[in-house]
This record gives C-alpha cells, structure tokens and sequence, in this order.
C-alpha cells in the first residue's frame, strides 16, 4: 500500500529535509525512524522536496510503502507521540499505487514570512526573517510581476544540484500585510530549483529600493547565472505550504 | 531619570522574570545584566508584575533609574544586540519620577493561545497551548461572564505569594476564534493573583462541558480555597499582553 503523509515542522533544529550523515538530525531521518519504530519494517519516506537547512513545512507531502494493516493504529497519534514536537504529521492517506510525492506534483505554493519593524521580534525570530527598514508592497508586487510565467531561473538557483532544466513556471508571486509588522510572500509555482525562492526573495528586497529595478531584474534573469543575482534570504523565514497534485489522484486518496 | 521599558519575551526557556538563584536565566537578571554592560553601574529593573516560567509577554513594563546621558546612545539597538533573542525592548521612554512599574499600574491584558485541532502544531508548540477536544467559544464567553466586576478569587490564586487582599476587579474576559485552528482568550483585570489567568482557564476549560457549568463556577468562587479551583492551564499559552497606567503619567513620558 502507498500512504501519503502531510506534514508540517519547525525546521529551525534540523539540517533540513533529506537524510544525511550529520551531527544534527534530518527531517526525512526522524521521520523514517519513528516510522520504523511504529510499522516494524524498513521505511522509505520520500519527500515532495528537499527543504533546506532552517527551512519550515506547514504542507510538506511525503509517501512511503507499507503491508502492515494500519486500521490496527490510530496512526496520526502514534506517530505525533513519537516525533520531537517540531514535526507533526497532519494527516495520512491511502494512495494510488502511481501516486509519487515528486514525480506527481503540479504545483507548490512556498511562503516568506517578514518581521519588518525597527526592532526584532522576541516571539518570532524562529519563524519569521528580520527586515529593519519598511518594505514597499506596492513596488515589490511590481517588479515581483516580471518573473511569472516560463523563464530560465539558473541565475536563482544555488550551487549543489544537478538538475536537467533550469526553466520553471511561476504562476503567482504576491506580497501583503498579514499583521501588524508582519509580511507575507507568496509563490506558486511548477517547480522550484535549490534555493530559489529565497534567492527570489534576496534579489526583491535587494532591488526594491532601486529605480531600474525593472531593469535589473530582467538582466539578472537573462544572464543565467547564480553570480548576478543578489542576496538570499534566511532560511528562517521560508515556508513549504502547500503541494498540489491533480485532482485525479486526489480523489483517490483516502484518509486513514 | 526614570526609564521606562516595555519589553517582549518567549519565556519558553526562563525561569519566569524574578531574578532568582536558578541554573535556568531569568527575565529580569538577564535584561539587568545587559543594562549593566551598557550603562557601567548597577541596574535594578522593577517589572510590572513577575510572569511565571515559560510565561511569554508581548508588552511587559519595566523601570530603572540612572544617570548615564542615553542619548549617547541607540538605546534599543544597543540593548538588543546585548540580549539573546527571545528577550526584546521594544520601546524606552524617560519617565516621570512617580512612575513605578507596579504600584502605577491601572489595568493589565492577559491573553491566552490555544491550538484546537486534533493533531499538534509543530510551528506554535512553544507558543500556544494545544486542546485536542472542539471548545464551544458561545458556551465559555457565557461562563466567563461571571467572573466580571469584583470578587475574591482567593480559589484562584497559587500558593507561594503574600498578598494583602485576594479582591481583584475583572473588565473583560472573552474568548474568539482567530485562525483556522487558533482560539485567543483575553483577560483584563486591575490585577493578577499567583497563577489566577492559569486558574481561571483552566477551570473554565474544565467546566465548559458542564451542563452546571454556572453554578459549579460560582461555588469554586465562593469558597475562596485553592482545592476546589481545576488545573492550571500550561504556561507556554499565557502572554503578559498589555499593562495601563494612568494618562496622566503616559502623557509625561517621552521616547528615548
């Protein structure tokens, strides 16, 4: 049997998604173990994306393969008892055998939270990336317009990663005022490369104070090359939130 | 001078404001400590009113007293680059010298933050307070009504303190839904007794499937006993939200 997994985490404490020989732990790696731990068999858990370092999950998608009847559990409340409380699995389907975490997902809506204020936030600096000078909403949704649709995004994609394509589709890219000092961006697209929305996120706040940026960022983009485009920004504020696949495997899907 | 501060904090990992002998920091030793680093002379920091460990605050009030000319300085930016993370100013003001931290303090805001959802949260879990069963928000802003106006709430009040009077006047005290999965209930007193916003929603949870919910509420009051009060809601829910003082003191403070 295929079980899809939603999961969300605090990725603050954790050298990001994938399992890897580290001294801090992953969040495929704790998962796989609390897994193994409940279903008594080897567990391979793939995920939608390998989240970095830092990186939040509100929406993470991951599936694994299993012969053990899990009616027997109560299995969101086994496996939450055995997680660290920075992970927790939301909720768990059965799937289609064709069903795959990667190779089934449409669409991934990504979100940057923003503490822009004078000064930090005590309660938050976990969960949101610090910006002392005030943001520009109007002008940042401007510019941030020029990069949807098809484009090359080499020059928004770190070092690390093979990938065949570096041509991805943005749907939407928004920024607004969710609080009182607090921004939201948010980002849907086909795909994303290794820490491009971040990358994004940089050259935007980078630009935004700039009268060419208009400019800039169109340069930046048609240079194809990580070297030209500006900072990126902290992990700490980048959230996966949600993964889509179509609505034919969907339906499929039932809740255990 | 008499400086005033207002000061935010994830108590998460302190052993609550008063300074104390503990191998856990406090809020106040630690703030005292960066004060003192920056001013040269000893620093006693009077808060308006000592939260409990893992207690969190989003406008504590604090005063000291000192000679040193601040205007040298980028106070707040100086402070918080002192302090760790979880401990903020967000504001300082030279104060009027009756100003005092408790005995001016007119009214005070507590807010409690609960995740209501069957599974945990693994982005708030420091944050919030997590209630797995539904909570009628119409059924505890109905009991909560009771607890308006002036009583002694001596049931209420945690062993551990010496006060003169256990007679506190409650303002308000209402519940509301503010995410999907986020119940915020504030409380506004002229005062708080040991544990008493702790008390008093954990009682109110207790009770809210009581049919004799009413009548039960106003016996634990009437006893004025401790024993017969229920739990102590979690401290990492609670939040020192606001504290008043009079007009005519705020209208003498000025922002350093």
């Amino acid at each position: 049997m295929k079980i899809k997994l939603e999961i969300a985490y605090d990725g603050t404490h954790f050298a990001g998604w994938q399992k890897q020989k580290t001294p801090q732990p992953t969040i495929q790696g704790t998962l796989e173990t609390a897994l193994e731990k409940l279903l008594k068999h080897p567990v391979s858990l793939i995920g939608s994306g390998r989240t970095d370092s830092g990186v939040h999950a509100v929406g993470q998608i991951g599936h694994f393969s299993t012969e053990v009847d899990l009616e027997r559990y109560n299995l969101l409340r086994a496996l939450n008892s055995i997680t660290p409380q920075d992970i927790v699995v939301k909720n768990a389907y059965y799937a289609p055998d064709e069903f795959h975490a990667i190779a089934s997902a449409k669409r991934k809506v990504y979100k940057f939270l923003i503490h822009n204020s004078e000064v930090p936030t005590a309660l938050r600096h976990r969960t949101t990336s610090w910006v002392r000078q005030p943001l520009d909403l109007v002008y940042l949704n401007q510019i941030s317009q020029l990069i949807l649709g098809e484009h090359d995004f080499k020059s928004f994609q770190s070092a690390g990663t093979d990938v065949k394509s570096t041509v991805r589709r943005i749907y939407s890219a928004n920024w607004r005022q969710i609080g009182k000092n607090t921004i939201e961006f948010t980002i849907v697209g086909n795909g994303f490369l290794k820490q491009m929305v971040r990358n994004i996120v940089g050259t935007l706040l980078g630009l935004h104070k700039e009268k060419s940026a208009h400019e800039e960022l169109l340069a930046i983009l048609d240079k194809r090359d990580r070297r030209f485009a500006l900072g990126t920004a902290h992990a700490c504020g980048l959230y996966l939130y949600r993964v889509y696949y179509p609505a034919a495997l969907d339906n499929r899907c039932r809740k255990i």
